[in-house]
């Protein structure tokens, strides 16, 4: 991935703000700064960047994979054995090497919102001033460049397939985790096909019945549909590190006359943010015309959440279409919409769909019906 | 999920140390001491608890799954819809509330090697001390308790079946991230069948030939399997919350005799490690033995990496078996097992094996072939 013309607005904000150097925990964000993504357990990987260079400290383990991966100038590596232990065993142990270039008293910027505690008092201990720099990062990552766009919109296409799929094996006696399975199945299969040298990273959950999906946010479980269920079926697909959502509630057999109406206002509430999403309104503003539709429905005390967020390396990311946010959209943010509703003993309604801002207005990258006679299984 | 008695002990501690309060910002801590366990996005949870009680801070939209399922006196829920913003739209407001019973100067604990620095200001800046209980939380997770154990042994079973289901896929032809599949969609069945009501959270890789198995974190990608090749094959499964890892290292065909050689070393390392370790021993001590033969056998310079590390609700935790970690091991502490060896244009080469230190020995918990012979493919 080409990160040289972030490095550069990172640089001149630091230039800015007087900076020497940044220290980045936020693993997203670190993949945004250096295309190296890997797999975090218990070992810390830190970020540093100042005006000339950039770093990588990581775990001996991970060293030829960053080395190979990784766009940074230097790699630098601790050791958990103990031939080697004498070039360093602690990630804060190299970070402490690297700052003792930069004078004390130097503002260094980390992340706030990230960076530990524990480590956020080490650089002050070392005399340094820290400044945040991870809102900066934040609004840096709200517009996608095109190698962005391109990954986001592979990933949506890989969402239908997965989604399509998914909704279509849904019947009595089926359970939660199988709904997933089945879809996640036909992505390995299409991505080993189509993108070759890729790496995947999958979520998807699909609470079924009147209680479970009233909580949007459970992990599927062995649950088994039964006749007239609800099902939310979500999934996210990220390809090398870019997501897409896609989200769809569907029904096994007829629904109650309460949950069709359910159905129908969180349905026509995502239409209208849908339509009305562009450059120049804020996010505010598209939170309020799907939630004025909701009111008017009747269901507005069920919306417990915004009507959508940016998606991009993580999962949920700014800007959030949130009804206290009034930032103005632009050209080449990523969203998804999805106004849900959670009514209590009724059950759980919302579709979810990711969209690019275009100059004069938005595109879909995800797609799979939404009425309910077509989600009716 | 019986919390009473970890609340006990971290109240004793409270109580010598002068703590009014904790903060807990670790999702696993969170999970451990209230038994609530859910999808994190960008919506944080805040755990607190006193002398007298415990509350969680939540999104509103977790509101109803937290009560369902959460050991805590208190939900208090933060909103992000219009209609509810006069109770509070954001967890630090919410923690503001909650802290404000406690007059200034207190002593609170949070989690320092979790906590965001923002978070550890904001609670600063209201007037309190902060002081770091995280270790003490990580060392009370040290020794797994009854339900604990049970739920890791379970997560075993699932592990070994789902580890021999993918093995035996392996041939020719097909790619990393197909024979993760397999493994998980038997592990699908399986937990519907055994755990009704579980939920599963998985992962796996399978790097294969020579490059790849020299970078043991990589994710699974559409690589397809060679005659020749070595793969690692590593799973973890948790069964609601709690874990175990089996891997194997593979062969599809004959390997070199260089090859040949970096397994048996890595293999008799394992061994070596799982019948010397028991209570009374050091964390180190068990590296040590590893390494030993390791060195005998030529290879340690590659082992790059400890022999182990606990395991439980983390995919790693502590006590880490680590060259300079000389805690004394003890009954109920469970470990992971794998020695690693990476050689340049070699291959990697590494079992791991999940075990329970009983009262004079340990028990292993996974179980799956180790021998070349009965590893070819």
């Amino acid at each position: 991935m080409n990160v040289n013309h972030r490095l550069k607005t990172i640089r001149h904000f630091m230039y800015e703000k007087g900076i020497v150097a940044i220290i980045i925990a936020n693993a997203d964000h670190q993949y945004y700064l250096s295309g190296f993504k890997t797999i975090i357990y218990s070992r810390p990987i830190i970020y540093l960047a100042d005006m000339n260079s950039s770093s990588l400290i990581v775990p001996a383990l991970e060293e030829v994979q960053a080395k190979e991966n990784a766009n940074v100038n230097n790699i630098i590596a601790y050791y958990e054995h103990p031939e080697m232990a004498h070039k360093g065993t602690s990630s804060l142990e190299q970070l402490k090497l690297l700052l003792s270039k930069y004078p004390s008293g130097s503002k260094i910027g980390v992340d706030m919102d990230s960076i530990s505690a524990k480590h956020a008092n080490f650089i002050q201990q070392l005399g340094y001033e820290i400044v945040d720099v991870g809102e900066k990062i934040v609004e840096m990552r709200y517009i996608k460049d095109e190698e962005e766009l391109e990954l986001i919109k592979k990933a949506g296409e890989l969402s239908n397939l997965a989604v399509t799929t998914s909704l279509n094996a849904c019947r009595e006696g089926i359970t939660e985790i199988e709904i997933d399975a089945i879809g996640t199945n036909v992505l390995f299969e299409e991505t080993a096909k189509k993108h070759p040298n890729s790496t995947l990273d999958l979520f998807s959950m699909s609470p079924s019945g009147t209680k479970r999906t009233t909580m949007p946010h459970v992990f599927s479980n062995t649950r088994k549909l039964q006749k007239g269920d609800i099902i939310i079926h979500s999934r996210q697909v990220s390809l090398n590190g870019y997501r897409a959502e896609l989200e769809r509630t569907i029904a096994l057999g007829e629904l109650t006359d309460d949950q069709k109406r359910g159905f129908e206002a969180a349905k026509v509430a995502q239409q209208k943010a849908i339509d009305f999403i562009k450059p120049g309104v804020t996010a505010a503003e598209v939170d309020e015309v799907s939630r004025n539709h909701l009111k008017q429905a009747g269901f507005v005390e069920y919306a417990n959440h915004r009507v959508g967020h940016g998606i991009g390396i993580s999962t949920h990311e700014e800007p959030s279409l949130r009804f206290d946010n009034n930032l103005i959209l632009k050209e080449g943010m990523v969203f998804t919409i999805e106004p849900g509703i959670f009514i209590p003993r009724i059950g759980g309604f919302r579709h979810s769909d990711t969209l690019i801002l275009t100059k004069n207005g938005s595109k879909l990258i995800t797609e799979c019906p939404k009425e309910l006679n077509d989600l009716t299984f």
